[in-house]
């Protein structure tokens, strides 16, 4: 392979909630069809999304781990933070366009659907004017929750708002008390600030906590029944719609 | 079959945005299990969702199409409308119910995903508590309508709302001045309401028009090169973040 190659393409890819069932035809073939299959993970700890597509991958591709230098070490409104993350995309981009200028694919993986919160979006704007680049959507984490918990979320005219857990506790309180059905997502260690907020709010008898739904691991329980503050960043909070216009 | 065999499951199988490869892996083997394929229509047109799993359903399965007695004939504040689609529901649910009494099971098709503006919550709602019930959750239309656009919607703490065209212009303008991110639902007869709603929000600039994305007549445009005010119900609006927050 030759820098005169025709570039390769970058494929974000997304592999759905959790279950590798729930991974789209198209997702499936496309990753078997990449030489190179990359992810983002915490720093020594295994990804997420790496996990979902074991039962797919074949042996003969190369992996490309992509590990953040941090997460949730040091606070987001901390000035290192943007500089550091902004760093290491930078250099993630980097490593990702030189196989592309290799000629080879690159099937870069997400959880959930790549353009809905997913770091995928941090690579594709900087490489997005220089490589052809295919995106896969995916079954949302927030899907594959409500569909765990067989909750019916939003009918006719219902409004869904979509908060994430990290948002000051007033700004959710008031975002929920406006909304007809939420979700809340990126729990973690924002869990008391948002139940706080859902009762506030007046909805903690319509909210469901699910963590890790479609998995093995999975554990749904409406939120008042979830009593400790000890919850995974991938958990999150559901506020069905009362379901007012149903037929 | 007698009605002494144990009852049959109801499976509702999200069939995704549009192209087939975006059926779940679940989805499909769901499907190519389930004697009986349903799926809702407009009377006398081809189901979507049917279109959908076309190339997935072999030929021995028995289906059972659901015929809407109305879809937009009549307003939805028209006092008809409601026990109109009262009635058919209940109909649908005695069809589908007769069927798992008998021991069979019965995939019932949604477009996108089941628990999200699906008609199966219709269904779901009425056997819930007579008959085993499993989601397969989907990729969601809007979804598979920013993955067509390769557009990035929402990023870190931002918040994203998902609003039916259907509300009065007036509460369509604010909620959307009031978010970071937005996706306008069901436009059909709409569009010219919703484009109305997006200007006075100040949003025309970020808005994007895409119709029956992810299929082979996929139009996806600037909403302010949307000219004209034909539109299918299944189209959308999409107004991405800014993505201030991007690293």
């Amino acid at each position: 392979m030759t820098e005169s190659a025709a570039p390769g393409r970058l494929h974000g890819i997304g592999v759905g909630p959790g279950d590798p069932e729930l991974m789209t035809v198209k997702a499936v073939r496309t990753l078997q069809g990449a030489p190179i299959v990359a992810y983002f993970a915490k720093d020594g700890q295994r990804s997420h999304a790496r996990r979902i597509v074991e039962r797919w991958i074949d042996g003969a591709c190369e992996e490309m781990p992509l590990a953040y230098p941090l997460t949730t070490e040091i606070a987001l409104a901390d000035p290192r933070y943007g500089p550091t993350l902004c760093s290491f995309y930078d250099a993630a981009a980097a490593a990702i366009a030189a196989r592309l200028c290799g000629g080879q694919d690159v099937a870069l993986l997400c959880e959930g659907d790549p353009l809905f919160y997913g770091s995928f979006m941090h690579i594709y704007v900087r490489l997005k004017d220089r490589f052809a680049v295919s995106v896969c959507p995916g079954v949302t984490g927030m899907a594959g929750c409500w569909a765990a918990a067989s909750q019916p979320m939003v009918w006719g005219d219902d409004v869904l708002t979509v908060l994430p857990g990290t948002l000051p506790g007033a700004i959710l309180a008031e975002r929920l008390a406006a909304s007809d059905a939420a979700v809340i997502m990126k729990l973690g260690k924002n869990l008391a600030k948002v139940r706080s907020a859902v009762a506030a709010a007046g909805l903690t008898q319509r909210a469901i906590y699910v963590e890790r739904g479609t998995t093995a691991e999975e554990v749904i329980l409406p939120l008042r029944d979830k009593h400790d503050d000890e919850a995974p960043y991938f958990a999150l909070v559901l506020v069905p719609a009362r379901g007012g216009r149903r037929s």
